[in-house]
């Protein structure tokens, strides 16, 4: 109750003070409503669902918005993306096909829990290149990592989802935002990044980013699955039977069910449209709403099924609320107000300073936003032309920024989109990935901040 | 699969049919899709979800509707109305409130289940003058209905659920169309109307209203739960001893728990919003979230009730999916042109006539529409302006269309807002109201016209 009043009192207070000058007292309002709702799941005073309600709430009744502006969320492409591979990961689920292909990594990485971890991320970082939606690679691996779980009877929900559960779908969380760092091909907005630095005179493309990328990359990707491991340890370590009960499982299962062929088709199917989406401009969530169409269509999903995946719809109701709050304090100039700003502050500063101060403030500004993209449109032309103006080398610059930009994922729950399933799992807590999602996010800044940045100087000199 | 195929084949043909002189292109293929959908549920070809996915799906990769355009129902505040009342509706039954209230009605009017439909109804029509959303007073009565049903022994989603819920719900459901009709203020786009009709010089008000709506509207109120009675009987009809039998529950259950009472404040506190959410313009559904966000930090509803409640979110799916269909049906000219070629066809002929088919049309045509809100500002004023160069008296036609505009709800799950909640509730089939609903609209149709049309032309002569 305490802890509840002084959010609330914390709130009342930034809402009073007077907008900084050349800040929009709107924007300021949008801010303080924000900030409130994110410190209050922060510090455990509401859980995600209800701060996100009551942000909305006040952000509607005092005006600050408009509720076809709050409310727009809901309709977002990405929002609706997540909900549906969501309910899609179920199906894989239920479908025993997911159990199949858990099996199969089980019998041959499935000594130890950290193998599995590893074997997870190695998956993800060899598919990344084929997906330009992180969040739709999120749904191709999620409900994998959720049968690896489950075979490994470490239920969501449950005390046993901290035996193999959670672990597993941290370090697949995080993973992801590697993968997206390592390839430009691997996250929608890479492109537009480079696209932006190139207005600043650098030539980004495939080629010099998978160079850049590399080194930091692969180090993070040996490197914090094993921190992970000992942060947000699992209690079940080592599983030296694994591998041959599986085996025998397999064997057990036969071939292919029913519903396990429409599923694999679909499935497929799903890989190759969301793979080829930019190329033929299809629609991502479309195809999705298509793959759910089909496995309800066959009956491989019903509708019983549907009617207990409530936590796609709790879920669904806290990120589109925490998306449009984001999305208008960006829109409202709050973030751009902020980046000037900070501009101005690095005037005379050297460079190497100048450097891990914008990088620093443009990991931690991410504690603001909801969406990546979002973040990269709002604020990464704005810190690269601070940067270049204040001397730092323009390609360690723009990498580093780019790098960051996928690697801060987990600083939040919302951080980024593909985070929304692993947490709507049921296996991580939202208020958990404050605390380890932040000290995974530090490491990865010093990873790419001294080995990263020592091989960009190296290669881009 | 015989069904599937030739509804298919069906859609095909009426896609590649070429538009007639006057309609868009892009309007028919529409159209298409959009008749094809709703014709897979009649005919039970696919489940209401499946139809509207399929349906979405093909407008978007045909090109028919832009991804952005197809999605936008899911931000609609109506639909996140229903989707919020749903789950407060959930949180009255969990508090043990609803059950209470239940009993209470029990006691006074369960001595059989028509007199429980009745006095449903009864309650309706008293409250409706103070809700300008039907949808809104759906949300109120539903959680009653519901509990009603349960304290019964009449559960959603089983066998037992004809014993007495499918039939009191289905009372209950078109009961709001009765008590819409009846008031200018029970519904919001009543006064919609009474301006459209202004400008043809009708003067329309609180008054003229309910002299005009009070004869019929009283009448369809006590025949037609009869008749439903007949056409969709509840398995149990006696029920002689459930008044003592709730006496008793209800002395055991002693006087208010913390969860009820709370509860109690919230529904209080939302009966008292929505009655005067159009007095202090406050939007509803703001008011719905904030009711629900209470619920669950409160933990009268919780995290786990929610990761139940995937009903909520399939509803949510296909309602807002027919919802944009048909918006954008209206929004490329299609209802008003038919309208147009409608009031052509009528030169020439006698008033009476003309009467009688333009409110015929005029209620058929709900099948196209997912609002009735949308039905009245598309075709309302040009179904007036064709009735009254054909001769037909003006206060009769005007007044005879804005009933219909209320009492045709039920002639498809999708023609009101308010039908949603009653048609998740796992009580009724979306199928049955095609066959029931229809049943029900064409007894209110004939009561309307024979009986409304003599007593609107005995007072407004």
């Amino acid at each position: 109750m305490l802890k509840k009043v002084l959010i609330l009192l914390f709130g009342l207070c930034l809402w009073f003070i007077p907008a900084p000058e050349g800040i929009d007292p709107q924007a300021w309002h949008l801010f303080a409503i924000f900030i409130t709702t994110i410190f209050s799941v922060v510090f455990n005073a509401f859980n995600i669902l209800v701060a996100s309600i009551f942000g909305l709430v006040v952000s509607i009744l005092t005006g600050t918005l408009e509720p076809v502006e709050a409310y727009s969320g809901f309709s977002d492409g990405i929002i609706l993306l997540i909900v549906m591979a969501f309910l899609i990961a179920k199906a894989v689920v239920k479908s025993g096909l997911g159990n199949r292909i858990a099996l199969m990594m089980i019998s041959r990485f499935g000594h130890t829990t950290l193998g599995l971890g590893y074997s997870l991320m190695a998956t993800d970082l060899l598919i990344a290149p084929a997906f330009p939606s992180n969040t739709a690679r999120s749904g191709l691996l999620f409900p994998i990592v959720f049968s690896v779980s489950e075979s490994n009877d470490s239920h969501p929900n449950h005390p046993s989802s901290k035996d193999m559960g959670s672990f597993l779908m941290f370090v697949s969380m995080f993973g992801i935002g590697l993968s997206s760092a390592l390839w430009l091909t691997a996250m929608a907005v890479n492109p537009a990044g480079a696209a932006i630095a190139n207005e600043f005179g650098l030539n980004i493309h495939f080629g010099n980013w998978i160079l850049a990328a590399f080194v930091p990359t692969l180090v993070s990707a040996i490197v914090l699955p094993y921190v992970v491991y000992r942060i947000y340890p699992p209690n079940i370590k080592n599983t030296p039977e694994a591998p041959r009960k599986a085996k025998e499982h397999l064997s057990e299962m036969g071939s292919l069910s029913r519903d396990e062929w429409i599923t694999a088709v679909v499935f497929s199917f799903l890989v190759l449209a969301w793979a080829l989406s930019d190329v033929f401009s299809i629609d991502k969530t479309v195809v999705a709403f298509l793959g759910l169409g089909l496995l309800v269509a066959t009956q491989v999903f019903t509708m019983d099924d549907i009617r207990k995946e409530g936590e796609a719809l709790s879920t669904m109701i806290w990120f589109a609320i925490l998306y449009t709050l984001s999305t208008y304090l960006s829109k409202l100039g709050f973030m751009t107000y902020v980046g000037d700003m900070l501009a101005l502050q690095l005037l005379g500063l050297s460079w190497p300073l100048a450097f891990v101060i914008l990088v620093a403030v443009y990991v931690l500004f991410h504690y603001l936003f909801v969406s990546q993209t979002a973040h990269l449109l709002a604020l990464f032309g704005v810190f690269l032309g601070a940067g270049i103006s204040a001397g730092v080398p323009p390609y360690l610059l723009a990498f580093m920024l780019l790098f960051a930009t996928n690697f801060f994922s987990v600083i939040t729950p919302q951080g980024s989109s593909c985070n929304i399933l692993y947490i709507s799992s049921g296996y991580i807590k939202p208020q958990e990935v404050y605390t380890y999602g932040g000290l995974v996010t530090l490491m990865s800044f010093l990873i790419y901040m001294s080995i990263g940045s020592a091989w960009l100087m190296l290669v881009f000199h």
